[in-house]
């Protein structure tokens, strides 16, 4: 690299996963440089981006090398450690979102504890060192009880619904800090993502229902369908209010549990997420654009929808690893459909793709999505 | 790369400019793994794709090493030699378009030939050695007449408009060999991009006006604004037409006249076109995309339009090398505008980049799309 000078500026995202090989795609148009700190070369986005460092995000040396030339440093997850990013902010780098933020992404325990103290609706919860916490807790707001890691879960990893003292004590048996929050009977999941920038401007693209089997996403909805136009205004406001109380800068996606009776913020990512891929295709302006501008403190982007109705399926391995010689039979079938690959090999149940469809009628396009994820995943022909 | 393993297909383009640059977007989505042969590594495309070689397309030893592994070969652009093409093919790799078919969009001479020979509408024509043969061309079909370069012209270059057997003479200074066409009073320019893969699938985007200075295109307006339909569905079939006739694999962009009483192909290019960047955003499968999928003899996808009119202007180098200093106010009065830069060093007159606008009424998105390109290159408030 001693040779290469940047034209743009540069943007150093920490991780190489998915979302980092996705940022490359508005990176190439807006002419920003995209750096990625990789743990290996054959890493998804290290596949595709010039400017990929070898190195640990766990090792401070390794971040301060990675971040020098840097215009902003932003993350492609959430496990880079809290006292490491202080430290390059003190360094005098741009780091966004900064620590006093990120840990709320990181830490579900000061997450709940922040967005209690903001009013924002949480289900009740509470610290819990053992089980007999947990029955406590459950004398209090009953069985079942969730039990989460407090820091370090993902899709599903880290969260117990317990239904039994002897089912907490299994959960304690992982050996890491949990919390406990009181089971929500929700009707369906909802996520809700904005945008941030250092200079206060905040966007929010449209309400959408994420589909979950196992504690994974596999299907995303956009707009969710026949939400009340009131109740996706109290969704937005509840994900405005917390980019904007806690200072967040780039994405914020809230998750949250749509009760029937009212709205419950489950979790929080800041960074792209999964339940913002429809927007590659299905917004004006895509997730991974608007972490860039948002992070690079440019205007941010319209987040009105491209069409009136919009897909994500995610592609999960299934046993057979060779994707590609399914591809013509769904190309084939909806010159329409657009298919994302991650460049990962395949593993059972690891996400290695998304597709996505637009359209006009839910039904409909929600059927074309369907068919070529589980077309892609499983040869089945639904 | 030795440690590199691809887990999609491989496909090599020759040339590292800007239509490369833009094709890595969809090669990322698809996990197609694009490899660029590239004259040095600040070239446009090589500054985003990790497979860059170094080389000279020249060169057929270059070219080979470079083939290798790569499920399918295809061009960035028309300079490399018709017959290191043939060599390839005769090696055994697979190479889009094949020789038979870019030497048509490489000679202008040989392409007029066949255009004639399958009745596609030209201009009177003939191949030239001097000025004698000039003027008794003008004899027959008038003054002006046009003199092109019969390989390497292109952005107006090779094209001299001859009023006078002396200015004929100023153009065979230039020392390459030229053909001479009658000169087409027209209205306005149009193009059609359409792509054929292997198979003889083809699929044909919206015809477009193209706007072009002093040779350059500028402006790119979809779908052709009052285009009679008929002249439209016109044009697309002698698009397809020609494709098929010359057995084009990958793109095609014909360009046309439009001369009130008819049409005229003006040009021909088998490779992504400066007239249909507007796809990125503006329909459902860009141009990048679709070639990629006809050059893997994938099936091809939707050219529909992804809104009513989209049109995209080029920024042109001017003064001033940094246009990333401009990027915000553009930003923040259009947050719908979507810029694409290059990632080249600000040349005068360079092409550089391009914006898209995108919406429901030409007037309107015509003057989003020019206030961006305008301010972007100048300063200038339009």
């Amino acid at each position: 690299m001693s040779s290469y000078r940047p034209i743009g500026p540069v943007v150093g995202m920490v991780g190489a996963g998915q979302l980092a090989r996705m940022t490359q795609q508005p990176a190439i148009a807006l002419g920003v440089e995209l750096r990625v700190l990789a743990n290996a070369p054959d890493e998804s986005a290290a596949r595709v981006i010039v400017d990929t460092r070898i190195g640990d995000y766990r090792d401070l040396s390794d971040l301060r090398d990675f971040a020098k030339g840097c215009d902003a440093i932003t993350f492609d997850h959430e496990h880079v450690p809290t006292e490491h990013i202080r430290a390059l902010a003190a360094d005098g780098f741009t780091v966004h979102p900064g620590a006093d933020a990120l840990v709320h992404a990181q830490d579900k325990a000061v997450m709940r504890e922040r967005l209690t103290a903001i009013g924002a609706p949480c289900p009740a919860w509470a610290r819990v060192s053992g089980v007999e916490d947990v029955t406590r807790f459950a004398g209090e707001h009953g069985w079942p009880v969730v039990l989460k890691a407090v820091r370090g879960g993902y899709d599903g990893r880290g969260v117990w619904v317990c239904r039994t003292a002897e089912e907490a004590a299994e959960a304690f048996a992982a050996g890491v800090p949990l919390m406990a929050e009181a089971f929500v009977p929700f009707e369906r999941e909802l996520a809700v993502l904005v945008a941030r920038s250092p200079h206060g401007q905040g966007v929010s693209y449209p309400v959408v229902e994420t589909v979950q089997q196992d504690g994974i996403c596999v299907e995303v909805l956009a707009p969710a369908p026949g939400l009340d136009p009131e109740r996706a205004a109290q969704a937005q406001n509840i994900a405005l209010r917390i980019a904007h109380e806690l200072d967040v800068t780039g994405l914020l996606a809230v998750e949250l549990f749509d009760s029937g009776a009212g709205l419950v913020v489950n979790e929080l990512a800041m960074r792209p997420h999964n339940s913002g891929h429809w927007t590659i295709e299905g917004a004006r302006t895509s997730q991974f654009e608007q972490h860039l501008r948002a992070v690079l403190d440019l205007p941010l982007g319209s987040p009105a929808m491209a069409a009136p109705v919009v897909v994500m399926a995610n592609l999960l391995g299934g046993d057979d690893p060779d994707l590609f010689k399914r591809y013509e039979h769904v190309m084939a079938h909806d010159p329409g459909v657009k298919v994302h690959f991650y460049g990962k090999q395949v593993r059972p149940g690891r996400k290695i793709g998304h597709v996505t469809a637009l359209g006009d009628d839910l039904d409909e396009v929600r059927a074309r999505a369907r068919h070529a994820a589980v077309y892609l995943t499983t040869g089945e022909y639904t």
